[in-house]
């Protein structure tokens, strides 16, 4: 059995149709605007085509079930999102809420042990509402529904006020229904399937993320009156601490993606320097190590220069450790139909990540061409979406048997 | 004979009372503004006081002399500038004119072979006006008068309309008359002398300046999808040229004084990064060393990264050397007196750089405490400033005898 990739591809066209961005592939569909809601109205109208029901619960997320009662039959779940970020593609989480309805449809009329359920959560770029991963966080009981509504965009209108708007704040219950495993098919938004030529990525969890903003202090002098050795730089020791963030990445990332100095001219020793340090790594140990590598290189960096450096803690999220038997499924899975497979971390977030908190859990990834994401130049291959729909096909038929 | 601190330091004193800034001890008299004018008149009327010969010339620079006809009878000249930055100390550039008006008062009725002068320039701190030591330049002939008198500051309003309002459009000629030799004592605005506890600083000649803005384009990418070695990041390529910068100095300065990031966001790798680089050195061919070693490395590192990197030359202003028998005599005088001396070179521009273009001239440090200047708690004690001014006393008296 294989899925129908025109009927796939044809999907995915016409939900790219709205909120399309003019001139490109791409796609604008902010969460709860306008775009969203009749993005959200035609996958449900597919859903309901295919007699699954529907459910909406209070935060907006929609779960479409062979089943009409998911709690006391726990489904076999896929799903992503479709909202988008302002300049997005057409492809990240649309793929995995679409190719769970394919699957689904090719399913019918199959004898199954379990239910089918595809859903889409809501907000789950965080491009509009922080956080991300809003609508799964509520799902799996992560933030009390109260706080969630109550969230504000740029323009102090709340989660609640445009549910209302857009009548997608629905009835049904928070936490939502416990599936029974939960596989999410995304692009992998990155580019080692791609520069590695593997076809699957087969992922084993999100990377735990380290972010801290360092302000560095120093002494402002005047550039050429002011001898090396009487320096007291926050820019030397910002550039240092960047330079040894590439060096101690240990075998995962690590980036200083922000830097600004104060007073910021070419002939000033800068006062004040302020940077952000993302680190990020599968295995929490290591994180702590790198984290603790790289502090004290800083505290080393800062006693040599003889400048102060104040620590601000951006976030802290320990990795999730998707399920392992779920995982290697996936795996035999992909083998059994011939494609390249490899293991990998997940280095964004996604909506996984919650349900793998209240249920077995894991992710397949298809490549990213040039590794290009959030924005409108994402793309994959046919074949590639392909391979990772069939290999969610036979990873839900085999848990659902 | 010695100068009368006293006298000198009631002048200062006097002379930062307009454009105080309150609650500080510093001083705010942009150039030909309505507060330079009222500072302008003071030390005309102080010149005129001791029956100076004064001359105003078409660019605002200010020069009394004991002799009427200072073409004919080059005299020995003293002199700096009156104007300060937007947040500046009482000393710079004051103490060199004040002194100057000093030393001619002590040796009022002192038989010499030459006559005395001390002027004050138009626009030295290129605060308002750009360039810096415009009045200097335009005395020197160094630009048209025409030119000199068009340039505008940041709200269109020209030098010559400036001067006209506040009426220092004077009709001596310009080029100005060529001095027999020209010294300028100042404050050194760096922290050599103190740290090193010396008082007099025979200042050899002005660093060369290359100032050079470098734009590094690589990919922006996501912070936790992109493996290291896929990435090109300028960032870290600006941070490894800011390093070597600090090594790379060959025994005087360098510096970043300003790194911009886009788009400067703690999750995403650089697309581009503008930095500056400031390298200066006495010696030409020593700076044209630095400055190939430093563009080595950038395309080196570039190279390593695979970025794109351009250069935009801002400013290069080679070493000016002042004359050794003139920085001899201030040694010679400054050692006579019992006062430590250290040889140096200014790490910013003056005046004495302009006139060392036309006469034998060279210049006297006293030491900055902390180092500080362009700011209002700018200091140099006391005694370092009677030192200065009894070297420039003795050295002056020589130059004239």
């Amino acid at each position: 059995m294989r899925v129908d990739i025109d009927r796939l591809m044809g999907r995915i066209d016409q939900l790219a149709q709205i909120g399309a961005i003019e001139g490109t592939r791409g796609n604008s569909r902010l969460a709860l605007t306008d775009s969203d809601r009749d993005g959200r109205n035609l996958v449900r109208s597919w859903m309901e085509d295919l007699g699954l029901h529907v459910t909406v619960d209070a935060i907006g997320n929609v779960v479409g079930c062979t089943h009409s009662d998911s709690a006391s039959s726990p489904p076999v779940m896929a799903g992503s999102h479709i909202d988008t970020v302002a300049t997005g593609g057409r492809y990240d989480g649309v793929l995995g809420v679409l190719a769970g309805l394919e699957v689904i449809e090719c399913l019918q009329g199959v004898e199954l042990k379990r239910p089918l359920a595809v859903g889409f959560f809501t907000d789950e770029e965080g491009a509009r509402f922080q956080p991300d991963m809003l609508g799964s966080l509520v799902y799996v009981g992560g933030i009390p529904l109260a706080e969630a509504l109550s969230i504000t965009d740029a323009d102090s209108i709340t989660v609640g006020d445009e549910l209302d708007r857009i009548g997608y704040r629905g009835s049904a219950p928070i936490p939502g229904p416990v599936p029974h495993a939960f596989v999410e098919l995304h692009i992998e938004q990155g580019p080692v399937l791609e520069a590695e030529g593997v076809t699957i990525g087969v992922v084993e969890g999100v990377q735990g993320i380290s972010w801290t903003e360092l302000t560095i202090e120093g002494q402002s002098n005047h550039a050429g009156t002011t001898p090396m050795n009487m320096r007291r730089d926050p820019g030397v020791v910002a550039a240092r601490i960047a330079v040894a963030a590439r060096e101690t990445a240990h075998g995962n990332v690590a980036t200083v993606g922000s830097i600004r100095f104060q007073p910021d001219l070419v002939n000033v020793v800068p006062a004040q320097v302020t940077m952000t340090l993302d680190l990020r790594h599968a295995d929490e140990t290591v994180l702590r190590t790198v984290e603790q590598e790289m502090f004290d290189f800083v505290d080393q960096a800062a006693r040599d220069e003889g400048v102060k450096v104040s620590t601000r803690q951006m976030a802290r999220f320990e990795p999730v450790v998707f399920d392992t038997s779920v995982a290697q499924l996936i795996e035999d899975k992909a083998k059994a139909l011939g494609l390249s497979t490899r293991r990998i971390a997940s280095g964004a977030g996604h909506d996984a990540q919650m349900m793998a908190r209240v249920c077995p859990t894991a992710m397949i990834f298809v490549p990213s061409v040039q590794g290009l994401s959030h924005n409108p130049a994402e793309h994959t291959n046919q074949d590639d979406i392909e391979a990772g729909a069939n290999v969610l096909l036979a990873t839900m038929a085999e848990l659902a048997s």
